[in-house]
């Protein structure tokens, strides 16, 4: 395996460096190919660095940044802030070769616009989506973009989104001929708007991609197609949803474990048993191993981690990151998309 | 309580009278004061009729109609193929006063368009919408909509929307003051669309509700607010998202149930114990128990019933059709807008 430098916004997202830190600690451990570029206030990092034992640690290199991007500002103000913040510089060392990939829990807004700002994007691609893969019932998953870059589409850039996802599930998914469909309202030709219906037609007759029709929101998780292609307000709105559903009877069901753990009479082992088979199924579907999305259809690897997400999911987030690079998806991308056009 | 004749659409949803008789008797053992007309083919009903006791009971009168609208046709090809059909004859039938409600589970499209035809919207209604309640995890209810009857709306309707999912939550939910909120996808004043945007500073200076901002959908059933406010398209995006979610995690559960009541040990008795704790609190959330989306700014009660719904959900569908009427839903939304419009 080749080593591979990232870059990271220490500071981004709701907890900073108390939850990125124990990330990158759990990725050293994991994957001996690694090394990291943190950027961030010092300040912060280094008592946390000392903590889980990484300080002067041979595979990570501290830049110290003061500038933060508040998670809460429009773009344009976001832009302005960004001078010496530690997500630019992150996304910086990815544009001058100092790092393969970069990892940000911080504002969405101002990691995209700056991605495209700094990152170049792959020739004929209009607009990048966020792309995540999603965890379905039977153990596999689901490509589906946009996320949330692009609040408004054209037909054309949502059948760009249709030829990236196809070849990004190629790719991680390890599939032929993957599955396509159109997140609408109703399955039927007639169904929702109309801009799915006319994207339904070009896409429906095309030779070169498996498109299978329209999907509704409440099969995203049933494995009933590979990539869910929508603009990024619906599939932010639907991935949404299904991450609350979840976390809110995960939540129940983890208020009950603690319950349980204070529970103490003679069948107690016996008790543990029955409930470790229940939480094990809740472990396969925990939306934390799903976190990361990329912002496909730039250059190089750039990855948000979701704001909220702990120490664990921001490792999940890493190694999307790692195996997006080690599979090279952007060239993947460039060479497929070539293909595609000079049919 | 005074006696409710209902409108029954035997043949609408997947199943038909196979669901829809069962819930009848169910509905019929519960309430005393219900009675029902009820449309659709006598030969597919009549042996259901048979199968639970119901054949010439007193409060079920039975009309045959051979027509039925088909699930997945646009709603211009349903209106011409609606004459005589189990769901036109059912809306009629509350549209003459023979009955004060109705509820099917067919073609969504052709009932929307049936009621507006035949049933009168209330003075200054633009557009009805389709309103549902949702369960919170603190066991409460939350008021949505739209759910689907308008895919696309303008700043006008949505805050239309606002004022009727007000005063249905006052009366259904027995609130004095309840919260309102934007779906979008952010909770800051610059996030999303451009349309929720404007809507958000129209809602937040009036004075007569009690707008509390955007909420984003990963906390729709964490009861932060009452009433949940969205054009129909993202509103079915996301409501569905969840029923998925929490339909799929049931299975797994479920499927867990049935592997759990086959297995044979001396601990049996205490396994059922414990499950029964997991299973309740699943019940709890089924989302059966809230099944019935009611076309909210009609001057009579018109429900849609989930297509997929079985006999215990379609029960609760005509429950909820019952609620409203009770309750005097339409002329309490006619009086609150009467009182907002003179304002």
């Amino acid at each position: 395996m080749n080593d591979i430098t990232l870059a990271l916004d220490v500071m981004g997202g709701d907890f900073g460096p108390r939850v990125t830190i124990p990330a990158i600690a759990k990725a050293l451990t994991q994957k001996s190919n690694l090394s990291f570029l943190l950027f961030g206030d010092e300040n912060q990092i280094t008592p946390l660095l000392q903590k889980y034992s990484l300080l002067n640690h041979p595979k990570i290199q501290l830049h110290h940044t003061e500038q933060v991007i508040d998670s809460d500002i429009p773009f344009s103000k976001a832009i302005r802030q960004s001078k010496n913040s530690s997500m630019r510089l992150a996304i910086e060392a990815v544009k001058e070769g100092k790092a393969l990939g970069c990892i940000s829990g911080g504002n969405t807004g101002a990691l995209m616009g700056l991605a495209k700002l700094l990152i170049e994007p792959l020739p004929n691609i209009e607009r990048p989506a966020l792309t995540s893969l999603i965890p379905t019932t039977n153990g596999k998953s689901s490509v589906m973009l946009d996320l949330g870059a692009n609040i408004e589409v054209s037909n054309y850039q949502l059948q760009q989104f249709a030829e990236m996802g196809n070849l990004f599930a190629q790719v991680m998914l390890d599939l032929v001929y993957p599955r396509l469909s159109l997140l609408n309202i109703g399955t039927e030709e007639n169904k929702g708007k109309a801009q799915l219906q006319a994207v339904h037609q070009l896409l429906k007759h095309r030779q070169d991609i498996n498109y299978i029709g329209f999907i509704e929101s409440d099969k995203l998780t049933n494995n009933l197609t590979d990539v869910i292609i929508c603009d990024g307000f619906t599939g932010n709105i639907a991935l949404k949803a299904l991450e609350g559903a979840a976390k809110n009877l995960l939540s129940l069901f983890k208020k009950e474990k603690a319950d349980f753990n204070i529970c103490r009479n003679t069948k107690r082992y016996l008790l543990k048993l029955i409930f470790y088979r229940y939480y094990r199924k809740l472990q396969e579907i925990n939306p934390d191993r799903h976190n990361g999305a990329t912002l496909l259809g730039l250059s190089k690897v750039i990855v948000k981690s979701h704001g909220g997400a702990n120490a664990n999911a921001f490792y999940y987030a890493i190694d999307y990151a790692v195996q997006q690079i080690q599979s090279d998806i952007p060239n993947k991308i460039l060479q497929g998309l070539n293909q595609s056009y000079t049919k």
